[in-house]
């Protein structure tokens, strides 16, 4: 059932989840007592690093093609990405046996470059200072006839991404736990729009979006009720938490279902990169580890409780790892 | 039930699950679409990376000490180890709040070193050419009354470890599937002993031992039926696998349940360790990676059947990373 007004409810994302049964890995909720012991809390750890190409944006693009009629898919997609949409969108298409156009800014990391052309996907680099990647979009859609698969503000897309929650929502309760606090890592809540929809229809939590400090327009539009926007489009290390504001079909939802979150900077996501590396053996990217950041900069919040956070995605460039080592 | 003559049976491993159950973390098992593509097989992975103190060790010392007397628990532990075993035996003796000495070669990988320390362990430190560990632990026990915690040839250890390949067996059935080939990291055979044993009754599968080039003592001893030793006792970036000869206790269970295997060497476990870190977002270290360099390297041998490989460890120095990443 989808309350008045959403884009999206539980009966979306469990239809998702059986599209997505056999292809998505169904991640495991993983425990640390390191990281219990640093933070004075009991942690479930989501890491969709683990996931088909490393991060959870498949879910949601694997789910927006296998919802399209064979006629529409044969079309082929379009989408813009600065690296994990892109990978999940190009590698849905390969599956789907459909041309994938990926509209990518030129400094995006090479990691996420090599992994997108490797899935077979069409890159059109662009200027992300002087061009409009939405233009871009459309001109491709318009000459090729390809659809265009919104990285987050697409019913489809967000019950994809929720399955995620989905999956944690059913751990927890296998386990007979309820989480205090959800941490998710926030661009323009897709992930967090699917995953509270799914906490708060099975196991109600309070979901907080997490944001790189400087861009918190998601907990400000929350706190505020209208859209809110960031000042900047670059200039943190979680090149994939960059959205100017929410979406026009996630915010809705973020009202009614999320709560506003918490803020980490460049130094916390370094220091929870490390962290992740050297105490869960997990790799993460800076914005994919932007929950565990805030967890780890700002435990005392957390203690006693029950948390659960999202690793959103482990595409990180050699480089950048050592320099999260080095830090 | 016990077969005659070995050391162990299915019943000890889920004795062992019992008292493991809620400390010890009940690892996944993970699959990767890249993984299985490059390999041409499908691929199910058992990342012990994941589990306390960051390999397997943790379930054999965590089980030796969950069967001992209190009284006998009470009179403190003393291990040798280059450093897994050391970390598990360390902190499972700071679950149960009983004193632990390791006897560390001076050698041994820092990351290691700390990470015993940090459960708080008392190290003695020696000279692996020159002294004999197992007397200086003999000393340490005849001292302060400390029992020896062996790294493989115990029964209770074994168990412990084949808890590891009891969870495999499980989630393989319950997928409905059956593996042709296993592969396990092995030194003196406790894991494999253990997880052989638990596929034998619960799985039937060819379960092969991976051991460093020049150091494949475990497939010589299986395939001669006696004790073959390693003529070298260093020289290999696999430092956790480097025992001279199989276990008394573990090779009968050898010859009884696994096959003759595979080496890798220490460039294929260094691709391994790059291939786990960028394409899996798992860390490991070489000798934790060492199943998955055999499987990398020889993929053609696997081609077209379903293969279980354990990651057994993640304890790894940010420099040797680092040189795996850039070889």
């Amino acid at each position: 059932m989808t309350a008045p007004g959403l884009a999206i409810g539980l009966a979306d994302i469990e239809a998702a989840a059986a599209r997505l049964a056999g292809h998505a890995v169904r991640t495991p909720l993983l425990t640390s007592a390191v990281l219990d012991e640093a933070v004075g809390a009991r942690v479930f750890i989501k890491p969709e690093c683990l996931q088909r190409t490393g991060s959870f944006k498949f879910r949601g693009a694997y789910n927006r093609l296998a919802a399209m009629s064979d006629g529409e898919r044969a079309r082929g997609v379009v989408a813009a990405s600065s690296g994990n949409h892109a990978q999940g969108v190009a590698e849905a298409a390969r599956l789907f046996g459909v041309p994938a156009t990926i509209v990518m800014p030129q400094d995006a990391p090479a990691t996420k470059r090599l992994r997108t052309e490797r899935s077979g996907a069409r890159i059109v680099a662009y200027d992300r200072e002087r061009e409009d990647r939405v233009a871009i979009c459309e001109a491709i859609a318009a000459e090729t006839g390809a659809i265009f698969v919104p990285p987050y503000d697409d019913p489809f897309v967000m019950a994809g991404q929720g399955t995620a929650g989905l999956e944690m929502a059913q751990d927890l309760t296998a386990l007979g736990l309820r989480a205090d606090a959800v941490l998710v890592p926030v661009s323009g809540g897709g992930l967090l729009s699917g995953v509270a929809t799914a906490f708060a229809a099975l196991a109600p939590a309070a979901c907080h979006p997490v944001e790189p400090e400087g861009f918190d327009d998601t907990t400000r539009s929350i706190t505020s009720g209208r859209h809110e926007a960031n000042a900047k489009l670059a200039g943190s290390l979680a090149d994939a938490l960059l959205a100017r504001t929410p979406g026009q079909l996630t915010l809705p939802i973020l009202k009614a279902h999320a709560r506003p979150g918490f803020t980490a900077g460049d130094a916390d996501m370094k220091a929870a990169v490390a962290f992740a590396a050297r105490e869960l053996k997990l790799i993460c990217e800076p914005g994919g580890a932007i929950a565990l950041a805030a967890l780890l900069s700002g435990a005392a919040r957390f203690s006693g409780g029950t948390v659960a956070i999202v690793l959103s995605g482990g595409n990180i460039d050699d480089a950048m790892l050592a320099d999260c080592l080095a830090a």
